[in-house]
């Protein structure tokens, strides 16, 4: 294999991968796993892509509640449009940081705030307007637009993966819908292997086969102890590999492998200030459990010799 | 293909699926859809198998409700306990036709015995019950073990479609968890291809990647609208081929295709004594809309020369 991995530096955390897929694909050796069970799963902020110096999505929602403002002035003064008008990162930015630190106020205001602009939304609309978002747009601080804000080294993670019979699938707490504008395109993981948080729907009927609609409630908040829910729930099998960054990733790098099957835990640690972003901010917990277990970590600096493509 | 179908007689609606297989097979023709989006949902009860005289799925609730009362005296006189205790099946089967004649009274009581059921079940376990049951228990009037109990002629069409690139998945109202446990076995659609009504899970913090456990509350329900948007919440993709039986198919039925995409709607009519039953109580709605909308149905006594295997 000419190009196993060329982004990845040859460290341990590239041996560990390559004989992790080495062992459950050897059909007569001890951790041999058939195909329909090599479920890898894959956070998607932080792990697949960029998530500072804010969620991407978050970007995309901020700008439409900026917008609801410039239409109804009794909004400015109000959480979380306010935040968004003003661009008032710290508040937004120190919202979600909380929230994996276990403070979960500033962050249900702002959800409250971001529920509103579901309401009656078709989600083929959803769809078409992140997709758009992620053409169009660009990242804040990196010289990038955000459909290149993706990890070269984890893309050739899922092809190689997939080449090896492995069945990919992103389990995030951002929203569904949205990531289902792009996961195709950016990641080649089809609509149906998106897992992630989700409003409500409602199914109206009419013409052509009526229309599924957003609602303003939360139907799914796919983090923590809801990614091993989420996943049994959608596919119903342990996945044998597991990826994330994040405090929120910990219970699915948890559930990994189980009693019956071998297991490759790996965790994204972002501490390279020149190419992306040096933090552990919200990742405190699962990286001295990561230590603890033995799971693999990898360093963007120093096991990516490209980040981006 | 000597093997084309071979229990279905060669009548309009043998011949209704074929030309729809063709058609949207036909790279070069105006009804082409890429394998990918060539999705087709099946109910389970009524449609793959079985559902009378009561839910296959019911008898197997209603024997663990009888167990319960046995240990606990003071059930005995509470439904849905007594009913299942004393084999109440005018009780139990009113509760269900009730429920799609616009009632759900009675449907709740018994749901809200079933609740208790679950509470601190794990997955792994309600599989493993599930599967004992049907292949160690007998239908109760059809001679035959319950594992048996599902239609040749749609076993054919699973197999027909999938050798045409077809993915097919099972919708319905009944127990996911339960259907699980088989559904791979008895009608090789895999695990992540099984979309029902199911109860809410936690995760359980534990060695050997913890557990997903069973709550005694509901999560989905799985039927009428709901249908439509479990397909989306799982799928994210509109069915090209839908097959159902009783009104709660109907938006399912109705969701297939849509704008852009053909669609093959089928319903199975139940008109067959001598061989199963005859009944149309909970599909008088559904008849008469696939009636009004040119909807494929599929007579049981007429389209079929051989119900089981």
């Amino acid at each position: 294999m000419s190009e196993f991995l060329p982004s990845w530096t040859d460290t341990p955390t590239k041996k560990a991968i390559q004989d992790f897929v080495d062992s459950v694909t050897d059909e007569g050796g001890p951790d041999y796993v058939p195909p329909s069970e090599r479920i890898a799963v894959f956070d998607n902020d932080g792990t697949l892509w960029c998530e500072k110096p804010m969620y991407i999505q978050l970007d995309y929602l901020l700008r439409r509640l900026a917008a609801q403002a410039e239409g109804d002035p009794s909004l400015r003064s109000k959480q979380p449009w306010q935040a968004a008008r003003e661009k008032d990162f710290t508040w937004l930015g120190g919202a979600v940081t909380k929230h994996y630190q276990g403070d979960d106020g500033d962050l249900k205001i702002l959800l409250g705030g971001i529920l509103t602009l579901s309401e009656g939304q078709a989600v083929e609309r959803v769809e078409a307007d992140a997709r758009r978002f992620i053409e169009n747009e660009r990242h804040p601080v990196l010289d990038l637009p955000y459909r290149d804000c993706i990890y070269q080294p984890m893309l050739e993670l899922l092809r190689y993966l997939e080449a090896n019979g492995f069945i990919n699938y992103i389990v995030s707490g951002g929203g569904r819908d949205f990531m289902r504008g792009f996961a195709q395109d950016l990641y080649g993981i089809p609509r149906e292997r998106v897992i992630g948080s989700t409003v409500a729907y409602r199914y109206v009927e009419g013409e052509d086969g009526g229309t599924i609609e957003q609602r303003a409630e939360l139907d799914v908040i796919d983090d923590g102890p809801g990614k091993p829910v989420q996943i049994w729930n959608l596919i119903g099998r342990r996945p044998i590999l597991a990826a994330g960054n994040s405090n929120g990733d910990l219970p699915m790098l948890a559930f990994a492998g189980g009693p019956s099957l071998p297991a490759l835990c790996l965790l994204v640690v972002h501490d390279d200030a020149d190419r992306e972003f040096d933090y552990i901010a919200g990742a405190e917990k699962v990286i001295s459990t990561a230590q603890a277990q033995g799971w693999t970590t990898i360093s963007m600096r120093d096991d990516w010799s490209r980040v981006f493509s």
